[in-house]
Formats: structure tokens, C-alpha cells, sequence
């Protein structure tokens, strides 16, 4: 009974919900730094492209038709001791490396600008085999692009150079912890 | 053959062609600004509810029934100097004064939460009927709103306390000169 479209069904769905579950845990976490005073980092809405609004009602506007964009730049930004902040998170079922095709090149581009301009920028990756999460910054995201021969990052540099964020219950993933230690170094 | 109803229609459209043109000013002077390593800031993009997609092809999606939302923090944030900036775009028809309802309370409480993490929160305020551009601080907006006898901020108050944005050809809006000047006091 075990049809390859069904397997192929299922792939889809369990990867699309590990992607929400660390963006919700990264929402929820950034809502418990709002509401103590910590923090404030928003993520960006989807940009989508409205094609055509219809007007059912005298003051209300309903989208008919609209397509995704591309993100210009990462999902997540805001302030942080006064040091503005900005990531993108990211999910990889690899139990070897990070693909860094995950990351679009005008992402990485991005956190060049910010990381220029004294800001903080990093990835967010949480390894799912391991149940792992870690805050890859850009510094050591830097080293592989200009390494032209590496298509991903080794678990081990993760490991090795990354800081990883640990799970908890309120906030969730505590990763402004880490940024504490980036700010250290 | 001026009937009242296309006098309406015609005042809708100007209003609306104005708060548009202000956006895209400011929008191409950010591009300015990044093209020239001045600063990183962008528009965040506008949030919208999704309802339903349709999947016409099988990599395309088609959004057939989304709704704006309205937004919990300002239109425009990033970086400059170092340092975090965040700020709102509004138009005005008065000529005596900038009324507050222009403003959501979640954004005054936005700005309020970056004021006190170190940011720079503003709003660019412009006068149509004086083809003026204001920078209004948070702190001079703070005034107003703790003052809950006032519903506006006059004209005479952006003349004295705020920081005229001068028109350019390039950048359009050279607003990061007045922040500047914030910076200083």
C-alpha cells in the first residue's frame, strides 16, 4: 500500500511544518523579549505582489489575485542594546552540512550591507536530525562563500565556530544569548 | 456638468497619488543611500492575511483571497552609522496643524519601545498645501501625546522644533542629513 506519491505527500508536509515550527518558535521567542523589555525584533511580512482587489463592501478591499515575491532581504530585524539586528532562520535535514543554496544570494548580500554598516547579521539554522539550533554569523558564513569550492558549511564548523541556542520554555530559543557572546568576541 | 460626485472621485485619486508619491520618494532615496553604502533601509512590505491559493501550475501559487492587515509597527526601518533607525510616512492637508489620528497607537507605542532600546524613531511628515517635508522626533511627538488635550501638532511647532527635509534631485529626500542633526543634540 505504500505508493511512492504518497511517501513524496507526506515528505512535503512534515518539511513544511518543521519550517513553521522553528519560525513560530522564533516568533514566540521575540514576543516574550517585546514583552520584557529585551528586544524588539519583528519578522517582515511575506511581500506579495496585488494584481487585482475587488471591493465587496464600501470599506473593505479583498485580494483576488496576487503572486509571492522574492525577499529582497532576510525575515527577521530589529534592535537589540541598541544594536540593530538581522537574520534569516532556516531548517536543514542534512546530518552532514548546511546547503547554501538554502540562502538566496541577495540574502547574503544583505547581511554584507548590514554587517558594513556595524550591524549584527546571522543565520538561524536548526539541524533537524540533531534537534540542534544554532546562530551562524555572518563572519564564518563569509569564509565559505568566498571559498568558492564549498557548496555548504560541515556540521563540525557548526559546531566548532557556531554558537548554539539552547531549547527552552519561555523564551523558546533564547538566541539573543548568543548574540551576547558574538557582541563579546 | 460638475457634478459633486466626480469632484469626490477626483480628490480621492489626488490624495491618493500624493501619500504614493511621497512613498516612492523616500523609497528611491533609499536606494540612493544603499547604492552609495550610506545606509541600509528599507520598506517593510505590506502585511497581508492570506486566505486562499491556487496552484494553476505546479510551481506557481496564485493568491485568490488574501485581506490587508493593519500594520503593528512603522513602514521603514534599518541601519545608519551604526545605528537603528525606524520611522513612518505621512501626508497631511492642513494647513494649521498634523492631526494624531494620522497615527496608529501601536506605532506611537512602537516607536516608544525603540526610543527606549537606543533607536532613532521618527515620522516624515509632509505639507501638501506648503510642499514641506518634515522630520518630526519621537521626542516632540512625545509631547503631544502625553498632552491629551491635543489631537494635532501645529504647523508652528514643526517650524520650530522639527527638522525641514530639503528637496534634491539626488538623493530625493536627503532625511539621514536631518538625523544627523538628531544625532548631534
Amino acid at each position: 500500500m505504500n505508493y511512492p506519491i504518497k511517501k513524496t505527500y507526506n515528505k512535503i508536509i512534515s518539511t513544511k511544518n518543521r519550517g513553521m515550527n522553528l519560525e513560530d518558535d522564533i516568533n514566540l521567542t521575540n514576543e516574550y523579549y517585546l514583552a520584557n523589555n529585551i528586544a524588539v525584533i519583528y519578522k517582515k511580512p511575506t511581500p506579495i505582489q496585488v494584481v487585482k482587489v475587488l471591493y465587496p463592501a464600501r470599506n473593505k478591499a479583498m485580494i483576488n489575485e496576487a503572486y509571492y515575491k522574492i525577499p529582497s532581504t532576510t525575515d527577521y530585524n530589529g534592535i537589540y542594546k541598541g544594536r540593530y539586528i538581522d537574520f534569516e532562520c532556516k531548517v536543514t535535514n542534512s546530518r552532514t552540512s548546511f546547503p547554501l543554496r538554502n540562502i538566496h544570494n541577495h540574502q547574503i548580500n544583505h547581511l554584507k550591507n548590514i554587517n558594513y554598516h556595524g550591524g549584527i547579521g546571522f543565520i538561524i539554522v536548526y539541524f533537524k536530525y540533531y534537534n540542534e539550533y544554532f546562530l551562524l554569523p555572518y563572519a564564518v558564513l563569509k569564509d565559505y562563500i568566498n571559498n568558492n569550492d564549498k557548496k555548504s558549511i560541515p556540521y563540525n564548523i557548526f559546531k566548532e565556530k557556531c554558537f548554539k541556542i539552547k531549547e527552552g520554555f519561555q523564551p523558546r530559543l533564547d538566541y539573543l544569548k548568543q548574540v551576547d557572546y558574538l557582541l563579546e568576541n
